[in-house]
């Protein structure tokens, strides 16, 4: 039986591993398991029992004791308290490589994280389509925003024009941004940016490589 | 002036503070500022300064009180401490997009870490060229990885298969592994994975794009 949730307040590392739980539930549904219990989810998660136990009590009551939780329930519930069980749209600014990628990377739409409209101030790339987008001049940006409902912006130019399309961005409205350019950027407050730094784990694997083990 | 580091061992949170502080001073080179106190150091990177002082005392004694810290000087510091000023020889294992676009991410050959060889399963992509470098077969991974002196592995396979990549990473005597994959990998203890999960961030700005500010 799932209750509300019993906080709004989820601690930021606690949906991190949220989102790893789901992942690693995706996996057991594609394994056609139907039923877990706390300690194998943990130990497929790479943490302990007790902390997932702890994670999950976010959510409210769930699970039966002794049976172990129904892992398409659990991934409903874990989905739903988040809030990410319906679609997010959003803008992507800087169509090169790693924006390409993105825009083709079908996790995305399969969790509901849908690019909907692409930026670039790059005059020779303006009106080319890629994945089925038009490419629109960062201009435009505020107007479609607000057309197409458009709530998430996602940033993949080159560090140097970063700070200019997360200011686009925010004329734009937009208040939450992902920010893929080896660069961080200025905002306000109430401005929320996750950076996704490639540099933050290849230097943690290479001081590590080095480590007496 | 720079003393060897105080310690060999530096917390995973505290490289991962030193790689956006690379990333930063980086920002500031391009700007031609030559000096930097901690302050508006760590004003840029989103933390406060007496945590910038705290995460650098782990280089040893640097930087000059009252003076601030030379900028190339520091990010020379930073790098040599963490054993990253040389080159990381890569294997990447998925040629898909995320495969490509990492493949064409200068940034990655900016910092020494270069992907030197590629592999995948398919044999249809077996034998092109990308990026001047050849597909080749996940079954040549062991020879080539010892040829070829390569000590970190990136996983960019679809989730099915990143198990699998994992297996002939480690295989071939690979411990630092990469994983893009949107998947949990199973490995022994002596083997080092950082996972890329792109829904981390996704989930923790939907969340809070939620919440009353």
């Amino acid at each position: 039986m799932i209750t509300p949730p019993k906080s709004s307040h989820i601690p930021r590392a606690t949906i991190q591993r949220l989102a790893t739980y789901v992942q690693v539930l995706e996996n057991f549904v594609r394994d056609n398991v139907e039923v877990i219990s706390s300690n194998p989810l943990a130990e497929a998660c790479g943490v302990n029992g007790s902390q997932v136990r702890k994670d999950l009590a976010y959510l409210g009551e769930f699970g039966i004791r002794g049976v172990g939780y129904q892992v398409k329930s659990l991934i409903a519930a874990i989905t739903s308290s988040l809030g990410v069980d319906r679609e997010w749209r959003m803008a992507l600014i800087g169509v090169g490589n790693l924006g390409k990628a993105l825009l083709n990377h079908g996790e995305f739409r399969a969790r509901g994280f849908n690019i909907v409209a692409i930026f670039d101030c790059d005059p020779f790339k303006i009106g080319e389509i890629v994945h089925g987008l038009e490419v629109h001049c960062t201009r435009d940006l505020k107007d479609i925003v607000s057309e197409q409902g458009i709530e998430i912006g996602i940033i993949t130019t080159p560090p140097e024009r970063a700070q200019r399309a997360a200011q686009h961005l925010m004329d734009a409205g937009i208040t939450s941004i992902l920010n893929y350019a080896p660069a961080r950027i200025k905002v306000p407050e109430r401005i929320h940016v996750e950076y996704v730094d490639f540099f933050h784990y290849l230097y943690s694997l290479a001081f590590n490589h080095q480590q007496p083990r």
